[in-house]
């Protein structure tokens, strides 16, 4: 038997039929119930510190996070131990978040929820659509790709950019290297960020960046807070050149006195991206996949360190 | 040739190559400017009264509109001219509309907005997603199909409704026909409605249909204000039964003291569907085909009444 732990009892009861494994439901909050457990699902939200028991976990092989980022949990990963993201769990719910906070943007929303407080009926006919427009999504794994199966449908033009050029699949013609986003900029009207937050991709949004978009090209981050020099993306908002719709900021939270609250043209949703009722079914729909796998093979298919 | 009258300049420009016409730009504020006009095309926003000037026109054959609605323009149709609508012309940027409502409302883009102006990171985790939900739409022309492509997309269920049954297509097996809504409002967590108003569908959503609806399902209504019984709809959300995401209302504009604007729930944009950049091309692109089609055979395609 197999000892796997997960952080709640819902999620323990959606797997109880699966074969060969000996559940623990433990949240991380206290010390491990017991020392032979092989595979632990974190908790999903919550303090990384927690991640510190790891270490006490002396048979531990794999961990399966259900978060897409990942670089929360690696200053906590053992010697020996593989980390896996829960990819393809937040596709549906992040990339649904990306399209509606890119209409939202385009078609003024956030001015209309204003002016409804003021019964305001606001003249804002001859607004930018979705439609039409040229987007550059940056970050091109599976939620990448989520986002621009659903921009295609609205008629948008999409250019992709992963770390390395490699060729193209059902939706793109070629995937673009990281390097050639100089040259991708200034053609870039909606830029979507959902790439992972690493010492490469640290403030790849800076002065430089925004300086090369077109006027009133829109951001939407959708990735990390840290992947956007947040003081640059103030000033170019407060100067009217760009827009921006943001579901991570940096910091995060976002002080309530931080200037990018009342910044000119940045629609802020609290981090919200995945965390809706598309999640759960997901989650349990990959783990019923990978821990008969890891069962089997004693790994997991989404290694991203520790391998 | 044939005389054809445009309400604006750069239409005429973007049509300037076509064969044997004759252009004319009348806005139909002032007098015709002369009287053998044989199609006609009015104003896209502005005063219906305008349309009256149409008797003052003894040739007048056709009259394309640029909208997909053509309830205003009845009252002052000749006799024994045919009414065209802009079918097609407002897809891409009504279903965009409408989808992004429908995310904004599930996903709580109205209280980020609110939060935001006071520097509150919200805590909103766990709200519905759009994903997973059932909708029905009502009104399965043009529009309605370009919603439900869309939908589709986004891991939406989708039930659709027309004024008949009829077989489906390839986005839906069966159309219902709109004799079954009582048994279709029950699963229906949100409601489309794209559907003309006539005295057939005036206040279909009442009382009685917003009762049908589950809990906290949502109502987007892209069609016409008037589909809607109102002060029934300012109940069901003030009880917090249902939600509303309204882009056209009744009255219209909406004064600034109506209940409507602060009811717990709502969401309202200003009449915003079709009026957006995506709007010329796809006028003009209509144009090229219809005008010509016109000179050809003396109709129009999209006829809608006076046929």
């Amino acid at each position: 038997m197999t000892v796997v732990s997960l952080p709640q009892q819902d999620w323990a009861d959606a797997l109880a039929d699966l074969d060969d494994i000996e559940v623990v439901v433990w949240d991380m909050k206290d010390a491990p119930p017991r020392d032979d457990i092989e595979l632990l699902v974190p908790p999903y939200m919550g303090n990384a510190s927690r991640l510190a028991r790891l270490a006490d976990l002396p048979h531990l092989k794999a961990v399966q996070l259900a978060t897409a980022g990942f670089e929360h949990a690696l200053p906590y990963l053992p010697a020996g131990v593989a980390l896996a993201n829960g990819r393809g769990i937040h596709d549906t719910s992040t990339a649904e978040l990306a399209v509606g906070l890119a209409i939202a943007s385009q078609r003024g929303f956030p001015e209309a929820v204003r002016a409804q407080e003021q019964g305001d009926w606001l003249r804002m006919a001859g607004r930018p659509s979705l439609a039409d427009r040229r987007a550059l999504v940056i970050g091109y794994g599976s939620i990448g790709r989520a986002i621009v199966a659903r921009l295609q449908v609205f008629e948008v033009e999409c250019t992709v950019v992963a770390s390395t050029a490699r060729a193209g699949d059902d939706l793109v013609d070629a995937v673009h290297g990281i390097d050639e986003l100089p040259g991708l900029l200034q053609e870039a009207e909606i830029v979507f960020l959902i790439l992972p937050l690493t010492d490469a991709t640290h403030h790849l949004v800076d002065e430089e960046f925004l300086a090369a978009l077109p006027d009133d090209a829109l951001l939407v981050n959708v990735a990390r807070g840290g992947v956007v020099d947040t003081d640059a993306l103030v000033r170019a908002c407060a100067a009217g050149r760009v827009r921006a719709a943001l579901d991570v900021t940096d910091p995060e939270p976002l002080p309530a006195d931080h200037p990018l609250w009342t910044t000119r043209g940045v629609l802020i949703t609290p981090h919200v991206g995945g965390a809706t009722t598309a999640f759960t079914p997901r989650l349990i729909r990959l783990l019923r996949k990978e821990i008969p796998h890891f069962v089997a093979t004693g790994s997991l298919r989404n290694v991203v360190a520790g391998d």
